[in-house]
C-alpha cells in the first residue's frame, strides 16, 4: 500500500469515527457552505451593504446585522429611521439559513421573505419596494448586473430579496472549537468547557438548543417554569398564528457565536452570558445553577464561536442624475 | 545588450517622458501609498469600523465616510447622534492625507487631529475620549493590540487617533484613467475628456483645483465673482482665524473620485456634477459654460475616479462584562 492511499484510508476512517461521534450528540458541526449561485451572492453582498435601500440613505442591512460584530448590532433593540427605537433585539444573520423560519416570531418563511421586511418597515429602513426598484434600476451598473444574474430587464423586489438571501446563505461560521471537538479533535476544548457541555445536555438546555445551529429549529415559550418579566410588549408567535397557546412563544435563537451576539433574549435585557444562563436555567428549567455551573456553561458557549465570514468590503456603484435622492430629514 | 536590460531602459525612458509630461501639468498623478506602519493600519482599520467609538454604539467613522461609497455618505449633510442633522457636507476621506489641513475650515492640522473631533462632537458620535478609552481598554484583544503596536499599557486618545490616521493614509486612489493619461497612456482618456481637461485649465478651474488631489491645497472664497446664496449658516475659515477676510472661505475640496462624492459644496446643495460645474463657472470664474462645455468638463471629472481601496471587512473583538454599554436612547 502506498503512503498516499494509506493516508487516505486513515483520513476516511477518522471521518467515520468523528461522524459517528457527532451523530450521537444533539449538536452537529456546521457544514461549510454547499451550493450557492456565486453571481447572486456578489450582487446580494452589494445590496446588503447599500444604504440606498433605506429612505434616509443611511441604513443598510449591515447597520443592524453588522458583519463586523457577529451579524448583529449589539444593542438592546435596534435604531431605525429617524432614530426610532425598535421593538425587538436584532437576531444575528450568521447561520440564519439554518433557522426553521425568520424573525423572532417566525413570520417569514425563509431568508428571501425576511429580506423584504425591514426595507418597508416604517420603524426600520422606512422605504418602499417600489422606490428601492427605482433606485436600483436608475443605476446602470446595478441594471446590468441584475440582467446578467437574473436575465431581467425590469428589476423587481423578487430578484432583490433573492440575491440578498443568497448572500446570507454564505454567512455560516464553521470550524468553531466545539465543532472541531465534535469532529474528533479532542484537545480542541478544555475539561471545563467539556463539563459545561455535559451540564448543558443533562440539565436540559439541549432539548431546545440543538442541531447544527444549536437552536433555530423550534418555537418555545419564554418562561416555562416561571414567567418572564419584561416591559417589552412584544408577544411572539401569537402575532402569526393567532393562537393563545403561542402567546410569548419565540423562535429558539441560535447559540452559535453567542459570545458575539450580546445582549440576549428578544428584548435584549440580558447583558451578559452569565445573566442569560442564570435566567434560562431558572425560567425554562426550574434550576438555579451554582456560580461554578454557570461558569462552566458559559465556557462551553464560548467554544461555539466559529470562523467569521471574511470578504472584501463591496464598492457600490454611484447614483445617477435621475436616481431618487435619500430623504433623511423629511 | 540583453533583452531584460533593454526593457529596463525602455521602461526608464517611458517613465522619464511621462514624468516630464506630468510635471508640466497642474495635476500630478496620485502616488501609491509610500511608507506606513502596517500594524497601526490594521488596528486603525478596526477602530474606523467600530461603532463603539460613539455614544449610541451605532455610528462609526465609516458611517459618514463610507468606504463603499467614495469615502462619504452621499447625503447633503450627515446624520449624527439621535438623528441630528449635521451642519455641513461630509468630505471624503479618500486621499485626505493630501489635504493641507482637515475639515472644510481647516481647523485640524492633520488626520490625527481630525480623528478625535467627531468622537466628541455632540452632533456626531456624541461620545467622549475618556469613555472611548474605557471601552477599548476593557476589551482584551484591543488592549493587547495597542500594547503590541504602541508599547503602551494604558491606551490614550493619542494612540487611537494615530492608528485611525495611519489607516486613513492608505486610502488613496491611484491609477485613475486621468493618471494613466498623465503617465503616458494616450488612449486612457477620450478626445471629449481631453477637451474637458483643456477647458478646465484654460478657464481657470486648475488655479485652485490642482496638485495630486486636484484640490485640498488652499483655502478660497466661495463666491468670488458673484456671491453664493445658501441658507446654510456655516461661515468657513473665519471660525478658525477670526479674520473677516476669511468669511465664507473654505478648503478647496479634492476633485479625485468626484463622480462618487455627490452631493457637492460645503452645504451639499449641488446634487449633480453638471450643476456644480455650472455654479462654479459663474460664481468663481464669471463664466457661463455652454451645455457642451459643461458636458466636456463633467466628462473630464469622471476620469478622476481611481482605484478604490479594497480590503477585508474587519472583524471586531466583542465587548466584555465590564465594557461600558452603548446608550442610544438616553
Amino acid at each position: 500500500m502506498k503512503l498516499s492511499s494509506k493516508l487516505t484510508s486513515m483520513v476516511a476512517l477518522g471521518t467515520m469515527v468523528a461522524t459517528a461521534a457527532a451523530a450521537s450528540e444533539p449538536i452537529q458541526p456546521i457544514r461549510p457552505v454547499q451550493s450557492v449561485n456565486l453571481a447572486q451572492v456578489e450582487l446580494g453582498k452589494k445590496l446588503y451593504f447599500d444604504p440606498r435601500l433605506s429612505r434616509s440613505g443611511f441604513i443598510s442591512c449591515n447597520s443592524c446585522h453588522n458583519l463586523s460584530m457577529g451579524g448583529t448590532d449589539n444593542l438592546k433593540t435596534s435604531i431605525g429611521h429617524n432614530w426610532q427605537e425598535g421593538p425587538i433585539n436584532a437576531p444575528t444573520v450568521l447561520n440564519s439559513s439554518l433557522n426553521v423560519a425568520q424573525f423572532w416570531d417566525g413570520r417569514a418563511r425563509d431568508l428571501k421573505e425576511q429580506a423584504g421586511g425591514p426595507i418597508e418597515n416604517p420603524k426600520e429602513m422606512a422605504f418602499s419596494h417600489t422606490l428601492t426598484i427605482h433606485v436600483l434600476q436608475s443605476i446602470p451598473e446595478y441594471a446590468i448586473e441584475f440582467k446578467q444574474v437574473f436575465g431581467v430587464d425590469e428589476i423587481t423586489i423578487d430578484e432583490v430579496t433573492e440575491a440578498i438571501a443568497e448572500f446570507e446563505k454564505t454567512l455560516v461560521t464553521p470550524n468553531s472549537r466545539f465543532d472541531r471537538w465534535l469532529l474528533g479533535e479532542q484537545e480542541a476544548i478544555t475539561a471545563q468547557e467539556l463539563a459545561g457541555y455535559e451540564l448543558f445536555k443533562t440539565s436540559g438546555c439541549a432539548a431546545c438548543h440543538n442541531g447544527e445551529a444549536v437552536g433555530g429549529t423550534s418555537f418555545q415559550k419564554m418562561g416555562i417554569v416561571e414567567p418572564y418579566q419584561t416591559s417589552n410588549p412584544v408577544e411572539g408567535r401569537i402575532a402569526v398564528t393567532g393562537k393563545d397557546a403561542d402567546r410569548f412563544t419565540f423562535k429558539v435563537p441560535t447559540l452559535r457565536n453567542v459570545e458575539l451576539t450580546y445582549p440576549y433574549f428578544h428584548d435584549g435585557e440580558a447583558e451578559t452570558l452569565t445573566e442569560a444562563v442564570d435566567i434560562m436555567g431558572r425560567l425554562q428549567l426550574g434550576r438555579k445553577y451554582t456560580p461554578d455551573e454557570n461558569h462552566q456553561i458559559v465556557a462551553f458557549l464560548k467554544t461555539l464561536t466559529g470562523e467569521q465570514p471574511t470578504f472584501q468590503l463591496p464598492i457600490l456603484p454611484p447614483s445617477r442624475q435621475d436616481t431618487p435622492r435619500p430623504r433623511p430629514f423629511d
